[in-house]
């Protein structure tokens, strides 16, 4: 430890952080140092007395003043008057911290500096998007997660078991079957009589067995309800500006240094999304010889097409026929007043439509949740409302071609590691 | 509906809400109307032709002017040009809407003045809570709640189940055993090594049979966790800064109008939270005839006991035996580098610790998580970080005495519903 330098002391400051590179000369190391931030490494320099045991990988903690470079290649370099090595590697190669083998050792993921870049995006675009709806006047509800309630009625849920009710000596009583959400949309309904506008920013989960580029089991939706809203245009327009202001945000310089890492494609703002209904959606698809129908649905080749009809930006289809969608969507006629945002390279990025209100209708499709039914009686407003998947829209938005990159720790079908 | 006046025409507004009161009087209807939102409810006038449908609980959107009121009861009045009732309550007399009653129909429970008061006030302290965070630099990391470690061991878990694995024709392969996420903890850590500061605010699953006050199955956990630190006063002083934030926060008038209506004691502002270390906490105890040693722990009562012993202002309790605490904490011969922050009517509130550094030493101790041992090898600085039960805190700083009065759909020991 050497004794500060009066001269010094009122510009001593700690840099901590991890060694990227160590480079050796003269009296001196030089050490690329990776802060986990935004930018470049910072490069420290230190006498050889006080860096002789830094090895690539390793932990430090370092004093000493940010001073002008003597060096080329950077303009500010810290010099270190004290140095700790806190944390050793004991693989400092760091061969294996390849993207390919840390999407499979998902821990230590942070520690490459295009995921960290990743993680930081995320973070911003998760606080803007609470911005976004907090400023809006929405409230946060934080539903359940543990459900009897099957909002899509799909089956592909996860089961919750208590691990003591299944265990004797419980008086023989068991708990009635849960599983876990896969929507919050039925609990948000609850809320928005009276709230007026609600929101949630949280988990889902499905057990589906799909594995794809596009599909976790475990993932995030973001889901919106409001009351007293009367057409689907009212919905597109909020999910458009919501969109809208996520790219323009992206467009902003202010996640620029992180984008700049990952190399992301960010879409161009205010280009407005159109919005076509479902029979000219396949009309448009029949006429590029597509065999779609009112019965069969789009597939996610069906999607991608209709958007590259539309000069490969997001639009909106509307109005799709009830076989296609579930019970509690308001209907005109055979259609249902519903609609799904397509965007480039992904497909459906969210779905939304005005609610049933009448609680007879529902009853009449087969809609047996009481409490669901009760609201209806109880003074429900018309309100409509959308479910956005978050990963999905960070790939939209970033453009990362697969899902499992988007999220610290990814689920899928098999996969529960770490 | 009539014709819009044309000197009105610029100031025609539109109100959206629920009738919790209508008198006729004269030609005229007066309707008090609740928006849902904080503050009195207002006086909507319409004449008896277009009025004469509302009851009690309808949900009415109405389009006219606010005008200064005629009456002495209010200083403004909205005054309807055109009124439709949008939804009807079958039951508007509202005499099953009592607090107690709403515990059990949990999906009419927005409808209840100070309810809705409360879930406004969390979704205040939830946006307030990540801008703390953010505006500190912390990334906030979504960490799975499907997992396959138990961070603390207490074996009170909900397993997780895939239905369509448990069914036949899946080539005989199963699932192994999933649960849901106690804590976040360890997923912060791995996080941390690269990214410094990071946190979540997120649902946590605990399969408790207790029943009180104070416990929820499914429950809202804030964690954060800090690299390069080296002392718990370091900890002690960002769970202080970030309480005593919420506290001032709270006693700004930026929530007035909520906890004016549901009526909440909020702790006063600036008064330091005592430190004060395990073995004089026993001692403080003793002296006041409890019985309590090193090795039997606090009971609620002697965390509350230790809290009133200080006026009855939070305090922090420090360096708990290694007995009492979990295997990842850091440790000083006997005693763990951790700490407790204490409440008033709640007990413990927060809980963290610095974390052991060894992966050596982890193993020792039983731990045989391998992904958790990697991360120490692979150059992990000094680490230390707390959790904070959201719904406690929601308890203390708002005053509300059972814990099921601060979550919109409250999950607790076979308490499932809706």
């Amino acid at each position: 430890m050497r004794i500060l330098q009066n001269y010094r002391k009122f510009s001593t400051k700690t840099l901590d952080g991890w060694a990227k590179s160590v480079q050796k000369s003269g009296k001196n190391v030089f050490v690329k140092i990776d802060k986990g931030r935004a930018g470049e490494p910072i490069q420290l320099v230190a006498n050889k007395e006080i860096g002789q045991e830094i090895r690539v990988g390793s932990a430090i903690r370092a004093t000493g003043s940010l001073e002008h470079s003597r060096g080329a290649q950077q303009e500010m370099e810290f010099v270190a008057e004290q140095l700790k090595v806190v944390g050793n590697d004991e693989n400092p190669r760091y061969d294996d911290l390849s993207p390919d083998n840390l999407r499979k050792k998902t821990h230590l993921r942070a520690r490459n500096s295009k995921f960290a870049a990743l993680l930081r995006a995320r973070s911003a675009i998760f606080r803007e998007t609470h911005e976004f709806f907090m400023s809006r006047d929405f409230i946060h509800i934080d539903t359940p997660k543990l459900t009897r309630n099957d909002c899509e009625g799909g089956g592909e849920v996860f089961d919750v078991v208590t691990t003591t009710s299944t265990e004797a000596g419980d008086g023989g009583l068991k708990e009635e079957p849960m599983f876990l959400s896969v929507s919050s949309q039925l609990h948000l309904e609850a809320m928005v009589s009276r709230l007026q506008r609600v929101y949630i920013l949280g988990p889902s989960f499905r057990a589906e067995r799909q594995q794809s580029h596009a599909h976790l089991s475990e993932f995030h939706m973001l889901e919106a309800e409001v009351a007293f809203v009367e057409t689907i245009d009212e919905m597109c327009t909020l999910v458009e500006s919501y969109i809208q202001h996520m790219i323009s945000y992206l467009n902003s310089s202010k996640l620029e240094p992180e984008t700049a890492i990952i190399g992301s494609k960010i879409p161009i703002s205010n280009i407005k999304f159109p919005r076509i209904r479902y029979d000219e959606a396949v009309h448009l698809l029949a006429l590029k010889g597509s065999k779609v129908t009112a019965k069969s649905g789009f597939s996610k080749k069906n999607e991608l097409d209709l958007v590259k009809l539309h000069d490969d930006h997001p639009i909106f289809v509307t109005h799709y026929p009830v076989g296609q969608k579930p019970f509690y969507m308001a209907r005109d006629g055979q259609l249902t007043l519903s609609f799904d945002l397509l965007v480039p390279g992904i497909g459906e990025l969210a779905g939304g439509s005005l609610r049933e209100q009448s609680a007879e209708e529902l009853q009449r499709r087969g809609c047996g949740i009481d409490w669901y039914l009760e609201m209806r009686r109880r003074g429900q407003p018309p309100t409509g409302g959308f479910g956005i998947g978050f990963e999905r829209m960070l790939q939209y938005l970033l453009g990362v071609q697969n899902i499992k990159d988007t999220v610290a720790f990814p689920r899928w079908h098999r996969h529960c590691q770490c």
